[in-house]
């Protein structure tokens, strides 16, 4: 069986991309979309690989995607070597197979059967491709976004790859992202001797009723498009190990995933007002790793739910939860933004795999979408 | 000005006795002891060294101490080497010279007076001492009180040397100590993403309302020997430090400083009421590190109150707060146990020191505490 989409595949999980390393996936799509017409624009920053090519002018789709994987964990846990592609039983086993060098090498693909069949397609397609999503991100695609609105580009839809799809390929697919919002809470005391509790404060119980109020809170309702918003305490840290000293400092770090009826000064100023109404002193620092973004039905949801239903006996699901993805970076030069891409089962894990014929698939749909938005 | 007292604690200081190590401290102190009459009885047991010593027969009065010290500290910070003795401005500093190698002092010379003046003294006088009561003290009195008890040996009295004194010596009395009751607390959950808490279960959330009725809990009253009881927790972990992974476990550790109005099982009972009550899932281990113990008024607070009204224009307080100490063993033997010593503003810290002339006040009290108990 000689397919395309899949050789390509192959040629991509045998380069291993770790974060932020590219090791040549670019080049080997750079080459392919210079092949056909594509302008090529590199932006790299530090050591981060991203790349911005396009062909044709006016109304543009983007396609979205990181060449870079995560590590191969357990190595020896692998049925295969992590960066030796193997097909079984219809699988292509390899790190990164279903996050996300499939969706890479399908985008490639339907891109040069677009061009081939309309060489002279209205509006414009794009790539937009960095090598470090799954790190830090810091010198990926939110640079190119910057330096992309910095020229006024535009930018009118934006299909990013991410694996969305749950048991099939494209049952669902994300219109959008909730936000991510991390607060590092430290609540100041007086350090003392458990024997003496009166000539010390111990922030630990200080922050009790707070910490009891901060779970319990129902921060929204969610809305059409986003589940509630959700608090979660990732850390608590207090104590020097030793069980007659009391802590002089309580570290809670938590975060919040919140929808587009919340923004991050509300969410600061709610908690922050609590911290207060329990009398604590304290020091909060805050990080925001995403504001929601969300892409309500229209064009781009249009076209790609056409597109599935052609190819899949299904209407593909919208959804908004989950991680984050370089989506949010995107959305802020407001675009459209839509994931679609393949199964997620087994991304991040040992024997990460992807289906071959979903690959094909979703290269079908990939160039349907083509054809709607930018023919 | 030549003072047994203050010459004897010098030289206990020249000898750098950190727990269990005694550094000959023992065998200087047995030496005088065997010299006016002293029958010694050595019960080392593993590195620490103890002696059990007497004189004479019938009720008897135990004087109770440790040779050992803590740690110098940050030695360049000390204004003499802390292991050289030094005087100045009637002050003596040194590692130990509060924290009790000046009661250890005031006791040898006040029975060597007391011996001179009544070699045919009625009653037994008797000496405990251990080389670890800073550390561990597993191998210390402890060991010593369960020999004794293993043969049926009285003990009436026990006076204990630790620096009870607050701003001059005998303002202030222990007869007795509150118990400590340690609890370590794993709260189970089930570990997850930030992004998927359905499919987790946040333990640190679970366990916050349960947290927040312990730290607002009431234990008891106290009574009239006994402050209320107090918990502190001193120990508070979860959390990977990455802000995205919700937490398996909790791990609390907190601990119980309790009057004689609650027992050990009363207490566990309590708390591990409240934690099913909570739905918890978890685990709790407990260490009891000492029962609570009150000497009531009688012949030995008599004896003390008015060997300290004799020599300073005060009457004593009796306390039963701050840590834990050697007398909850002693307790043990049904002995009526005080503490009496130095002043304690200084112990366990950078240039520890305690007065010359409150150690050979100290050295009369014991003595008339020895006139009034065993002639
Ligand atoms: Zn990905
Ligand atoms: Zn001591």
């Amino acid at each position: 069986m000689s397919c395309p989409v899949l050789e390509l595949t192959q040629q991509l999980i045998k380069r291993p991309s770790l974060s932020p390393d590219d090791s040549g996936c670019q080049a080997l799509m750079i080459a392919r979309l210079r092949a056909i017409g594509f302008t090529i624009e590199p932006m790299n920053f530090g050591a981060t690989l991203n790349f911005w090519a396009w062909r044709g002018e006016g109304k543009t789709l983007a396609f979205a995607g990181h060449t870079d994987v995560v590590p191969e964990g357990n190595a020896g846990s692998w049925s295969n070597p992590p960066f030796e592609p193997a097909l079984r039983d219809g699988m292509l086993y390899g790190r990164g197979a279903a996050d996300m060098k499939g969706s890479l090498a399908a985008m490639i693909v339907a891109a040069e059967r677009f061009v081939a069949q309309h060489p002279h397609h209205q509006g414009r397609l794009a790539f937009l491709i960095t090598s470090d999503e799954e790190a830090t991100g810091a010198d990926g695609t939110i640079k190119v976004v910057e330096t992309l609105m910095a020229r006024n580009e535009r930018l009118d839809y934006c299909l990013v790859g991410e694996p969305s799809s749950h048991l099939r390929v494209g049952d669902i697919v994300k219109n959008g992202r909730r936000g991510s919002l991390t607060a590092t809470l430290t609540v100041h005391g007086t350090q003392g001797h458990v024997a003496y509790p009166h000539l010390a404060d111990n922030p630990v119980h200080r922050a009790m009723a707070a910490l009891n109020e901060l779970v319990a809170t129902t921060w929204d309702e969610g809305n059409a498009f986003f589940p509630p918003t959700t608090m979660q305490i990732a850390n608590i840290h207090a104590g020097t190990g030793s069980n007659n000293v009391i802590p002089g400092e309580l570290v809670v770090q938590f975060n919040f995933r919140f929808s587009t009826e919340l923004t991050e000064a509300g969410i600061r100023s709610r908690v922050e007002a609590m911290m207060a109404r329990h009398g604590l002193r304290y020091h909060i620092d805050w990080w925001l790793s995403g504001r929601p973004f969300i892409t309500p039905p229209g064009e781009l949801v249009d076209a790609v739910t056409n597109a599935v239903r052609h190819y899949q006996d299904l209407t593909p699901r919208l959804e908004t939860t989950g991680g984050t993805s370089d989506g949010r970076f995107i959305a802020r030069m407001g675009a459209q933004v839509v994931e679609l891409g393949p199964v997620n089962a087994t991304i991040h894990k040992v024997n990460e795999c992807v289906s071959a014929a979903d690959l094909q698939l979703l290269s079908r749909m990939y160039q349907r979408i083509m054809e709607q938005l930018v023919l």
